[in-house]
Order: C-alpha cells, then sequence, then structure tokens
C-alpha cells in the first residue's frame, strides 16, 4: 500500500492509459497529462488564493482544480487506482455501455414476460419493506393491490400490504429482473411493458409504460381515476401498441434518443422531442389497428410517454457493462424514497446505499417543499447512462420545468464529464459542437473529487395518494460511492 | 431636410421612443441611447484602432460599432429617420406583425381556394416572365403543366410556356395572392393548398402542400414520379388532411412553432420537431379517417412537411403588417430564381429587386456550386418574419445541413438585433436565455448599417429538371434596400 495516498489520488490512474482506451478520451485526464508532460513551471493545486495572487503579478501560473477525496476514501482509492486492471476493466465496461444498441420489440404484460404472479410486486430502487416504505411507495402499492383485484379499497389493501392478510405480498426490487420503473416504479402482473431488445449484446430489458403526469400511480396516487386508467392501459394501450409494434417490426430507440438530444430533450424530464419522434414514427401503424386512434390521443397528450422507453433502453445499456471485475463504473443508482442506491460493475448485485435527499426545484401549484417526499424512482437510469442531468446543456428549456437559468444546465452537463468515463458518439450535445454527452460515471472519481452525479427529477408527494407536487434537482449522497469504492477495493486484494 | 445626414444616421431615428414603443424594445437603440445619456466621455466609432490604442493605455473607452450607410442611402435615410411619423409608423406595423395568431383552418384546392384556373400559375417570388425564368423555375412550370394536364410531354409543355401555342398561359407572383410557395412555389389549379386564418387580424393565408426531399416539383424537377406525387397529394393527401382537420378543429400553428424553436429547429431549413409536433397533433384525427395511414407514412417520412405551414403562418403575419403609411418595416423577401425582391409597409404592393445570388453551403452527392441555380423561393417569409436564418442560435444542429460551425449559428442570430424592430415575446431561443427572435426588418437599419438580412436555403439545380443540389447561406443585394428607402422617402416628402 502506498504510504502517501493523498498524492496518489490525484495521479495514480495513469491518464494517458484512459486517454488512449476510452472511445474519446478522458478529457480530465488528458488534462492532467498534459501538465504532467509539460516543461517545470508554477502548477497550482487547490484553493484559488496563490493563483490570483501570482497572475496578478503577471506570474504565469497553471490551475488545476483539485481538491482532496471524500473523507474514506483515501485507503480503497489508492487500492482500486493502483490496480494494474482498473482501467482496462473501465474501459471494457463503459465500452459496453456505450455500444448497446437498444430496441423496441414487443409490448406484453409483466405476468407473461416476467413470469410475476399475484401477490408479488416490483418496485423502484433498492429493496425496501413495507415498514420502511415512504409514503408514495406505499401509495403505489395500495394502488397495484387495487388494480390487481387483490384488495376491495385501499384499507383492505394497506392492511394486507402491512400485515400479509389473506395470503403474504411479495416485494422485490426492479433491477433484480431487468426491469426500471419510474417514481415507485411500482410493477403488478396485469401491467403491460416495454419489451427491449440490446441487438449489440442479446441482452433484454423492461419498463411499464407510462400513465401522464398529475394523479398517477408512480408518484403515490391511486384514487379511482389512477386504477381505471391503470385498466384502460392493460385492455386498450398495450394490446394496441403491441399491434402496432410487430406490424412495425423493432424501432430503433438509439436513433430516436440521439435526434431527440439535438430537439432539446435530456430524456429524463424532457421528453417532449422523442415522444413525437415516437408517435412520428409508429402512428401509421397504430392507425392501422384496434384502437389507434384512441392510443395514439393519449401518447398525443403526454409529453413524458417517451421516458420509460427511454429508461428500458437504459437498463439494456447498463446491464451491458455488468459483472467486469475490478470495474468501477456504475451500472445502476436508483432510489426507492427511503434509500439511494447505487451498484458498480465489479461489485456484482450488491447495493450500496444512503438516505434520498429531498431535490430541489419547482413546485406545482400551491405546493412547497414541506410536501416532497425524498428521492424516489428509477429514472436516475438515465443518468447513470449520461442522459437526464448529464445531459442538461442540449436542453436548456429543461430549467422552465426544474428550475435554474440556462447556463446552469450547460454548467451541469460540463460538471459531469469530470466524473464519467467517455462521451458517447453518439448522443451528441449541438451546443457543445456536438460534443458527446458525459457517459459512465466511475465511482473512483466520485470519491476522488467529491463531484456527485447530477440528476434532475420529479417530486411526489410524502403522503400516500397525493401524487406529483414539483420537480427539480437532487444529488446522491457521497458515502455510497465511498463504500462502494470500498467494497470493490475488497474485491482487488490478494 | 438636414444637411449633415451622415451624423443624422446614427442618432436621427430617436431611440429612447423606439424603446418605448416596441414590445421588447430596441437593443441597439437602448444601447445608443445609453451612451448619449451619460457624462462626456471617449466614445470611439468605427475603425477599433483608436479603441484599442486607448484600452492598452487603460484609459475609459466606449466603442460604438458604427460604420457609414450604404452607398446612395443617406440622403433618403435622413428623410425618413427625420421624418415624425416613422418610428410609430413602425411600431405599429411590427405591432401587428407580432400580435398574428395563425390557424391552420382548411386543406383546399387552389382552384377553388384561390379561384385559379386551367393555364394560369403562381410562382415564387415577384413577378417574372418565362423569357426571363431560370432553370428550375421553368422545370417546375412544365411539371405543373403536365400535372394540369395541359401538355402530353415537357416538350409540348415548354414549347406552350414559352409561344403561348393553344391558348395563352398566365404567369403571376404567389404573394400576389396572399399565397406563398417555396423554391419554384409553382401552385396550379388542382393543388392543394393550406389555408391559414389569422385570429388576431383576420386575415388569410395559404401555401401549397409539401412532396418532400429530392426529385420534386419546387426544385425544378418534372419526370414522371414528380407527377405522379403531384396527382397522389391531389388524389389522397389533400382530402385526407382536410377530413382530419375539419374533425380535429384549428390548429394552433403559433403554439407548434413556439414549441418547435425550444426543440430546434429555426423553422426554415430544420422543420423536424414542428413536423413531428404536427403528426402528434393531427395523428389521432388522420387514422380515422380514409387514407390517414398511407398519409401519417408519407408526412412521417419528410422531416421538412412543416415548411409549408411556417411559411402560410408568415404570410399571414406579415400581411397583417402591410400598408402602414411611413414604415419601413420589411413585409416581404422572396426569389424567382432570377431576382431577389423586397417590398416594405409603408410602400405598398411596389417590389424592390436585385439579381439573386447564389448560396453558399453544402451539397448532395456529387453536385457542387457549378450547379447551382441563384436563390430561389418565398420560403424567405420565414426570416421575414423573423424565423429561418434569424432564429438559427434555436437550431444549432442545422450547420450540419447547411454548413458552418455552431458558433456561426449563434452569431447569425445575434447580428440580426442589428436590424430588427422588435423580439418576438412568444418564439424564444433557450440558448439565449429565452430571447425572442430577431423580428421584423427594418429597412433603414439594413440600408444604414449594411448588415444584410442572413438567409438558409435549399439549393436548387440551375438545369430545368435536376431537383435539389444542397441548402446554404445566402443575402438579398444591398441595393434593394437603399431602393425600397428612397422610395419610402418619396413617399413621406411634402
Amino acid at each position: 500500500m502506498p504510504q502517501e495516498p493523498a498524492d496518489l489520488s490525484v495521479v495514480a490512474d495513469p491518464p494517458q492509459a484512459a486517454a488512449a482506451s476510452h472511445p474519446i478520451g478522458d478529457q480530465r485526464g488528458a488534462r492532467l497529462g498534459g501538465l504532467l508532460n509539460r516543461e517545470p513551471g508554477i502548477v497550482a493545486a487547490g484553493t484559488p488564493v496563490l493563483t490570483d495572487a501570482l497572475a496578478q503579478q503577471a506570474v504565469p501560473v497553471e490551475s488545476v482544480d483539485w481538491r482532496p477525496p471524500v473523507p474514506g476514501a483515501t485507503e480503497p482509492l489508492a487500492t482500486v487506482l493502483g490496480h494494474p486492471k482498473h482501467a482496462a476493466a473501465n474501459a471494457t465496461a463503459v465500452k459496453r455501455l456505450l455500444a448497446s444498441r437498444p430496441h423496441l420489440v414487443d409490448v406484453r404484460p409483466a405476468g407473461e414476460a416476467l413470469g410475476l404472479t399475484a401477490g408479488t410486486f416490483f418496485h423502484a430502487g433498492p429493496p425496501v419493506t413495507w415498514e420502511r416504505a415512504s409514503g408514495p411507495m406505499r401509495g403505489a402499492l395500495i394502488g397495484a393491490m387495487l388494480a390487481e383485484g387483490l384488495a376491495d379499497d385501499p384499507e383492505a389493501a394497506e392492511r394486507r400490504l402491512a400485515r400479509g392478510d389473506a395470503g403474504p405480498v411479495t416485494l422485490d426490487s426492479c433491477h433484480h429482473h431487468r426491469t426500471v420503473g419510474p417514481m415507485a416504479g411500482v410493477v403488478g402482473p396485469s401491467m403491460w411493458m416495454f419489451v427491449i431488445e440490446d441487438a449489440e449484446h442479446g441482452g433484454t430489458a423492461f419498463c411499464s409504460l407510462n400513465e401522464g403526469l398529475g394523479k398517477v400511480l408512480r408518484y403515490g396516487a391511486y384514487g379511482p381515476e389512477v386504477v381505471d386508467r391503470l385498466h384502460w392501459m392493460s385492455a386498450v394501450l398495450g394490446p394496441a401498441l403491441r399491434a402496432a409494434i410487430r406490424r412495425h417490426g423493432p424501432v430503433d430507440l438509439k436513433a430516436i434518443m440521439a435526434q431527440a438530444l439535438q430537439m432539446g430533450d435530456e430524456l429524463h424530464n424532457r421528453n417532449r422531442a422523442a415522444t413525437s419522434l415516437f408517435v412520428r414514427e409508429l402512428a401509421a401503424d397504430l392507425a392501422e389497428v384496434e384502437g389507434g386512434a384512441e392510443v395514439l390521443r393519449f401518447i398525443g397528450g403526454n409529453d413524458h410517454f417517451f421516458l420509460n422507453l427511454a429508461m428500458a433502453a437504459g437498463k439494456g445499456a447498463a446491464d451491458a457493462a455488468r459483472d467486469v471485475p475490478g470495474s468501477s463504473l456504475v451500472v445502476a443508482m436508483a432510489r426507492n424514497g427511503t434509500d439511494f442506491g447505487i451498484q458498480l460493475s465489479g461489485t456484482g448485485d450488491r447495493w450500496f446505499t444512503g438516505p434520498a435527499g429531498v431535490p430541489d426545484g419547482l413546485y406545482l401549484g400551491s405546493y412547497g417543499p414541506g410536501d416532497a417526499n425524498p428521492d424516489i424512482g428509477d429514472s436516475t437510469i438515465t443518468e447513470t447512462t449520461g442522459l437526464g442531468g448529464f445531459a442538461m446543456a442540449a436542453a436548456p428549456a429543461i430549467v422552465r420545468f426544474i428550475g435554474g437559468e440556462v447556463p446552469d444546465a450547460l454548467a451541469a452537463t460540463q460538471r459531469m464529464y469530470e466524473i464519467t468515463l467517455a462521451e458517447n458518439p453518439v448522443f451528441q450535445v449541438p451546443i457543445l459542437s456536438f460534443r458527446g454527452t458525459p457517459t459512465g460515471i466511475d465511482a473512483t472519481l466520485v470519491a476522488r473529487t467529491g463531484i456527485l452525479p447530477v440528476v434532475n427529477t420529479g417530486i411526489a408527494g410524502r403522503v400516500a395518494g397525493t401524487g406529483q407536487v414539483g420537480a427539480g434537482l437532487v444529488s446522491p449522497p457521497a458515502k455510497i460511492f465511498t463504500d462502494a469504492v470500498t467494497a470493490l477495493a475488497e474485491t482487488l486484494r490478494p
């Protein structure tokens, strides 16, 4: 073990190797490499006081944005960054993530597609029990019980969920079943799922269909209109989409997403372009199937419809990057409304969790921060794959939905290049002269710099049954990255 | 008359009055006004040599981007700018342009909607004869003769067009009939037209339906596939769109256009977002009418379909601003492939024309600049109303279609604020922190600064029958603005 890990945390990750092995190159590594290769001169790290003083005296000085690693990260960082396999493992993992080619191939009921049986529900984020579940997660589970016909009223549903009355209810994480769900992300057997296939690696991924905004199950609402809509989605929306997609053939989601990024979407909270392109792609086939006009009207009224497709595409890409020994690439970031959890490529199915934060943003109507539930949902699969908060420079208009000013959106994307392994050659940001979105979060870069992934997200009401109350920005707790790097270091010790 | 018009050309247009009377204010006027109201100091105009020298000596200096007026413009500028009614006339005219609320209310054959009879054709740009018509204009007229059944083959069509064999052929400018047409813009009686109504002022405007790209009539192609497509458009596309729009009710084009500007369109050569939003808006109704699926497939395959709707909307807005005595607002910019013409609000139906230039841009396949026809089409109605080249900052990805780099697109929009009267409060550019697009070209500002309107445009092959060969940027000749201001000055002399 090196004895001066504070220094190693800056230089141990070989920047030249990183730049050579990644698709477009690690900008941060390249910059440090450039400094290290140059003639001796004044290089100031950290606090700007020295830099400023020298600059005022017209002394040439190069400033490096260095800061100490996150507390507790120094030793495990030294182990991981010093390991000869680490850089190559990350290169392999992020290459697989980037190479993924998600296609929408089918729409099927979860019972059939995922083998989900009555009384079992999947949910967003790391595993959670009813006892620890937040208001919107409980509300969504109540609504799903009603929609599945497992309870006659919310009270009965809640009793059964809480005590297992009349047979056990089983909960499991969507992520354990190649599935993602927005917000509460509750999936029951009767709900229809998008089925995505990765044409590059052959993987499959699933996501539920988007219900629209406002009082909807995923935000924890469970009133009659919520349940009625779910029944309509199972009776009309799912079958019509299935028929249209089978007529159309596989829909290339990557092509739609690449276009949408050039049309002001970041594919987490702005999906207006992608939704419109998806409607346009499928409209003729929908026009020729039963219920098609009704479905076109429903999708046409919901700017967020494509979100669930972007999520399924992201899940497919992230799963393709799993299980590369030694890799510190983040392959899952997800919240259940109580915990924020991540998984790394090199640490298998283990979750690293901490308390979910409350987003900072804009509120609908008379709602305010006091109404907000902590962060919830699997939709952070978008940020995990270089979209959402990471791609906000492509979507300056999103500040009207989540708060802040246009330069904040640009700065968010720019900052994320500091903690990611690659730039996506297909997902480009025109205003950054077509630079690829920062893609593939490296937990060691997060632990080393303290720069946390930026997530933009909807905000659920904390009381079960409320629905959406706003949208804003949030970050995961720093500790889970340190924990993850620590666990990865364990796998690398001889 | 003032005796020192060169000075007056900078200060005669009262900047405070302009700022007060325009919706958002004349930035250029406000800046000059700020300088004029300030304590005496060093203000350098024109060449940067003095400014740079003073700045190097740390002397505070304010630089004004002044340049002499276009040759021949000084005296008429003094008359127009010195006239007490001029500023108010411009404010009235541009307010009407901005207030326009275009709705798509119907689709009808030109014979029925415009009273067009067999043997009469409308065309783009200022009036032109067969003798002076360029290759693509001649090609489009030949194709229209074939489509209308007025000739059996191209040779017969050409003979009749050239010599009036078997009865006269009459040509007139679209603009004279509340109509616009892209590129050659040829309209015959059997072609179906979008019918736009301005919900604010009650005006009506028309534009033909978009055929797609490549070998199409508007680019001067007239082969069998072109004529067959025109017949299909009259038999299927027009009637299906009419049925769908009548089911749907009026379509608010301004709302779609405002969204599209936040989605990377500039609505001249990028209409991908607007086309997608339009499909999404009308898809359910199209699904319920005869031929709807076929029409959805046709529109879905053509990113430019919305262009003709943006043009009709622009024509309605520009026509609303016509005939304000004393106004130097440009209410038409149009090209017929030979001449580039403009009209001012204060000079009635008079055209001011000069030679159309050849666009500078990117070419398709093996085509090059030698294959390009001079600038052609009424699609400059988009620039006339603050879109197209004026809104390129909203559409950075357009540089992949017309050439140049992303900063060029931003700079083009920024430059147009110098020659426009207002910023559109509805058409906003997110990346400029939601600043409104520069709207309403003031011919006096063009003549005074020499800054020419920037137009982005498709490029037609110069040989009749070729079709599209590229896309790029072009400007009108400076002289036509001087001529227009000179004519306006005549109307203001006692």
